[in-house]
């Protein structure tokens, strides 16, 4: 069957096989390790992926909010971190989870743990979240004093229990080749190791978690670390080949596009594929180029390798623009579909809000309107 | 009452009395210079929001696809135009819209003119789209051989009805000051005239149609046109006020955001409001710096004016960071909420997906996923 031939509006298109294939490969990975593996579901944000997962055998995840950790406790997962330092405005989906489930919770500053500590009624394991160098949130590795004036403040706590360190090395997406990222996945670890180490006599329970795409999908060993929490590896997309992390072939999700205008003086093709589809992120080229996402043909059983040369250059709220080569322009007509590799999966998945396997499932998606709870 | 106090997520606040005011503005506009008012529906995307237009007389709308077409006709809007190049797979969406509405199309060029000349069973008005010089889409205004094709393709066509010129004079957005914005709008409806006057003897009923919130919030005159499209000034944002095309006191939208960390070192604050939630478009400051959204202060009824030296300074899916001055770092606790006047209201609107009042009314928003058919 072939369903991309009748699609008529932006689609995101997923190849299960391929989405199938990241997923074993990285619970492969973190057995060898003898590691956790606690994916991120912030990437795929649905039910039923998350079900591929369990039928791995992955127990633990990760997700990016408290409404995000009650759409998957629904499903039932039992044990849930929560990446982001905790909000603790959300007392009761805080209440409702640590009495439904096994529930992780993040802190990066005092305030924090004294607001917790008075609104929770059930226990809660509380992870320290460490900057290792990306800076955007997190005590800073070598605070000493501020480290170990949290970890008393948990301490004291009745009903939060110190878990151990956390961190997300989000300084992984600046780097441009395997050396770079297998320098900091060593650097990033051998931080919360020692951490650990410091720790460890006073509470020789306490892990100590990382977990990117980059470092997770480059690197082999991790055997230092507890517990590895990648996300975007699901899908993968573009930015992640930009980084090394991944080639083009791991892609497993693409946006389907109709062609509705061709611009001949300036071999510029306008699609249906806006900033509402794909997301405005980007990524700058070996030209100086802002690129939105790579252009490949659509097949009746998935899509081509990306097109050399040929990339969405401009968007707006729903228009895309198409910068390609002369050959290219005269093979795409006005009223056809082309396929969007997207430059940031995450973004686009939650954008669209549902996936169209390549057998025509539609597969579901995390509703932010919804209170799940 | 104060329903701001009790938020405990992102949530994005609308100020009805201000979006209120700033559809008669425009409605009081375009009655004094005599043309039709048909606003761009695409930013706020409401039913609801759609009937406080209608209830000051507005009677023809835009959108900018057949979907959302179909979502306002089920609202009773008769008289629709679908502002982007027509989508000739949507064949079903046209011809169920066409049989209920006033259907207003665009091309940009032959193929779509002869698909679309394939595919309709019911009587639709078609508009050329002319590039004025924003370079998107849109034939070329000096391109009298393609306009006069196009213009014969549509003649010979049974149930197409040339209806006139379109132009989307995007590069407004490019302005800075309020002389610039009408220079632009002069020039543009300049071109747009010319063509109509060129083409009236064979058509006495064409019409010319510009908008875009820059040049009509600036602009008083439009009596060379015969009517008026533009959109995001239900709610404005902080482009618009960087354009020059309105103050911050006429931004009718704010995201509600709860902070979950400090940073002394560098006067960051953490808040839970990320490219999920306003997008990832930006503006670049007087210093250089990308800027995501401006800080203000939440009151019980309302919030304040844009705290200045403070802005959302990076984003990430759910992260936010705010650049603070040291006085207000000392202001904002861990825990309590602070406001984002969103970049781009029309995205910061698609993302989040409902409105909240002032008074704690919710408001409905378009949702992507459904059918609406």
């Amino acid at each position: 069957m072939n369903i991309i031939a009748d699609l008529c509006e932006p689609t995101l298109l997923l190849d299960e096989a391929r989405c199938r294939n990241n997923i074993k490969q990285m619970v492969k990975k973190a057995r060898q390790s003898k590691v956790l593996f606690r994916p991120h579901f912030k990437t795929h944000q649905s039910h039923e992926i998350g079900r591929w997962f369990r039928q791995e055998g992955v127990k633990a995840i990760t997700v990016s909010s408290l409404k995000m950790a009650s759409f998957f406790a629904e499903d039932g997962w039992k044990d849930i971190t929560v990446a982001i330092p905790v909000n603790t405005r959300e007392k009761h989906r805080i209440n409702d989870l640590a009495k439904k489930v096994n529930l992780h919770l993040l802190v990066a500053d005092i305030t924090s743990i004294l607001n917790l500590d008075k609104i929770v009624d059930h226990p809660i394991n509380v992870w320290i979240k460490i900057d290792t160098g990306y800076h955007r949130t997190g005590l800073l590795h070598d605070d000493d004093v501020m480290i170990k004036f949290i970890v008393n403040l948990i301490e004291k706590s009745k009903l939060l229990r110190f878990a151990g360190f956390l961190t997300h090395a989000g300084n992984s997406y600046y780097c441009r080749s395997n050396d770079e990222i297998l320098e900091l996945h060593i650097t990033t670890t051998e931080i919360l190791y020692h951490l650990k180490e410091k720790y460890k006599s006073l509470y020789p329970d306490i892990k100590i978690s990382v977990g990117d795409t980059p470092t997770c999908s480059v690197a082999d060993d991790f055997s230092l670390v507890d517990e590895i929490r990648p996300g975007n590896f699901v899908f993968y997309d573009t930015m992640q080949v930009q980084i090394s992390a991944c080639t083009s072939d791991d892609i497993a999700v693409v946006v389907a596009c109709p062609v509705v205008a061709k611009h001949k003086d300036r071999n510029e093709i306008i699609i249906i594929g806006g900033g509402i589809h794909l997301s405005k992120d980007f990524i700058v080229n070996d030209r100086g180029q802002k690129n939105y996402g790579d252009l490949v043909f659509l097949e009746s059983n998935g899509w081509s390798k990306p097109i050399e040369g040929c990339f969405l250059s401009k968007l707006s709220q729903e228009h895309g623009t198409l910068q390609v080569t002369d050959d290219v322009f005269e093979k795409i007509h006005t009223g056809e579909l082309v396929g969007i590799l997207p430059v940031h999966s995450c973004m686009t998945a939650n954008l669209i809000g549902k996936y169209t396997t390549l057998t025509g499932n539609t597969i579901d998606y995390f509703d932010i309107r919804k209170d799940y709870l």
